[in-house]
């Protein structure tokens, strides 16, 4: 099976990838220990399709488990969920000997993280990662946590799993619009650091579009390791090296601001931002007209839409310079200097970012 | 100023402590930096006697600041006091560049700590604990967090502060049972670790009583370097050796569980807890009477109360066996074999820590 170390020091893991492998789960989750006591964080979709057969794998190694649902979507993922889950914990007997397995997409790994991350002052975490954008995003990297009224992630830890389990077969029961979605931060992954990961989306598009077992597997194993790469330079963010991962985030967070984070999925968001990160890269004459053309042909091969939201530009250009990630009032972009790397970039003009969002 | 530096390597930071210093905490907020952004979060009570002072040395540099309060009392170390204070910090713009400052006792200690561990994954946190308690016990060890129903601590993480400041004029101004209470904690240090602390503390006891200055500072920096030797031993209370620092604490627990948590301060409980803790290391032959008679002695010097709680013996034996610090479902102690030294004792029979709680 292939597996990406990620490697932590003492907070080092491993993440096993395969394709229909979800019961193994139970052994990252010590099921066979004494005492083995398992509490699994879910959403009631994914609960029905995927919960059974992993409560019955931790079962069939003598592990006690509770099965604890929230309702899917964002609104999940907020401090007033994460205290019932504290409370339905205890109600569990959950202590030290515990693991917290989030089973779900980025908003169950999220909220789970953060529950794991500060029951207790600390219980071990297992993720099964089940939507595209989790397997190659979200799992990786430790950070955990809910939102505030307007102001997403707000509120967190850095919380290392103790072991992430990737089955690729789950993303055969995924809408295809969320499957659409986590393709836009595949294909980031090739922009800001592998080219002939680019290269290999490019030739392979009919057989990613097929949900190919054997490609979705390449590909999570290499999304894993070019995110884990960036991740063990810059574990907490202290550096700058991770801002890279926040190619054409810029303007999507501004985009899911404007529309109230109900019209556009966050992959979506993302594949319309790095079309205008990648435009207000050729137009500060850092690549050229064709890099943009090749990153648009290969989205566009994907069908992500590329369209930027209706609302009024001024408007967006405001809501960038409320992002978190503003520093000392100067915006700054990711933005790529040849395919395969990036460059985080301060001080643009607010005229050359209102120009990017205008497709020539 | 006397300073107990803490080594925890990247986590490492200085306790200062002195008299009439209260002001300095300014510095440690490094409010001369440009953007410096400081929140103090404290009690109503506490704001009325030492937020001016504290606001106007912050502004003198230069700093900005906003002062938030919570109620006094433990009912304050909650979830949904953490989500109303999350909110209020975004409100006052705080980011990564924001000091966090706990100002207060205990129950604000940890809900600031707590606080500062969560928001934007962690900001910068010093402390400047205002009971003898605080000073000598809360303030120091990272451990942060706050309670559920039922269950004190239960959900938190370990967050080192950037600096704490003890000023111990400030304890003029305590309340004589919580001050009373804080001495249980001091006496505790003596018994397990250090003898000559605990005979100093014996010749001392006028002093102690009179509250002086000098007195108070040798106290809390010699309670701060004792407890600091255990935390860099063990951080994150994994070797057991942290546990050391809970003498009489199985009883105190159950004490204040029994009694609704309104009765007792926790001190109170302490002191109680120590002297059935002696019982019982002398019922299982580990110490001499006149060591239990000594440990009277002097906390009865302090005008500590020892009497049990008027709560039928098994039911507080029950609820030892509830306590999270319980190990495979065997009550286990901190007991003495000197002055000075401790051990941890597993598999106490229950008739023992029965006897324990009468006294001869």
């Amino acid at each position: 099976m292939p597996t990406v170390h990620v490697n932590l020091g003492p907070r080092s893991y491993d993440i096993e990838i395969g394709s229909g492998t979800l019961r193994d789960a139970a052994k990252l989750c010590d099921a066979e220990q004494d005492d083995a006591h398992t509490i699994i964080i879910t959403d009631s979709n994914v609960a029905e399709l995927y919960s059974e057969p992993l409560i019955e794998a931790l079962e069939g190694l003598g592990c006690e488990v509770a099965a604890l649902e929230v309702e899917p979507g964002e609104p999940s993922k907020a401090p007033d969920v994460a205290a019932e889950l504290w409370e339905e914990l205890l109600d569990h007997g959950a202590d030290r000997k515990t693991v917290v397995v989030a089973l779900g997409g980025g908003v169950v790994g999220d909220l789970a993280g953060f529950v794991a991350a500060t029951f207790g002052r600390g219980l071990r975490f297992v993720q099964i990662p089940t939507t595209l954008l989790a397997q190659v995003d979200s799992s990786v990297g430790g950070k955990v946590g809910v939102n505030l009224p307007g102001a997403k992630n707000m509120v967190g830890a850095f919380w290392q799993p103790t072991g992430v389990l990737i089955d690729v077969d789950v993303l055969q029961s995924l809408p295809e619009r969320e499957y659409r979605a986590g393709l836009a931060e595949v294909v980031k992954y090739g922009v800001i650091q592998d080219a002939d990961f680019f290269a290999y989306l490019e030739t392979n598009v009919e057989k990613v579009n097929a949900r190919d077992s054997a490609v979705l597997t390449r590909i999570v194993e290499r999304c894993c390791r070019l995110k884990a790469d960036v991740v063990e330079k810059d574990e907490r963010e202290e550096t700058g090296l991770r801002s890279i991962l926040n190619y054409g985030h810029t303007y999507c967070h501004a985009f899911e601001a404007a529309t109230g984070y109900e019209k556009l999925l966050h992959g979506e968001g993302v594949a319309i931002g790095m079309m205008c990160a990648a435009r207000l890269a050729e137009r500060l004459g850092r690549v050229d007209a064709a890099f943009v053309e090749r990153q648009r042909k290969l989205l566009n091969a994907l069908a992500l839409t590329m369209e930027v939201p209706d609302v009024d530009h001024d408007e967006l250009i405001e809501l960038m310079y409320r992002d978190k990630k503003v520093e000392r009032g100067k915006l700054r972009f990711v933005l790529p200097t040849r395919m395969g790397h990036v460059e985080l970039v301060r001080d643009v003009a607010n005229e050359d970012v209102l120009a990017s969002m205008v497709p020539d």
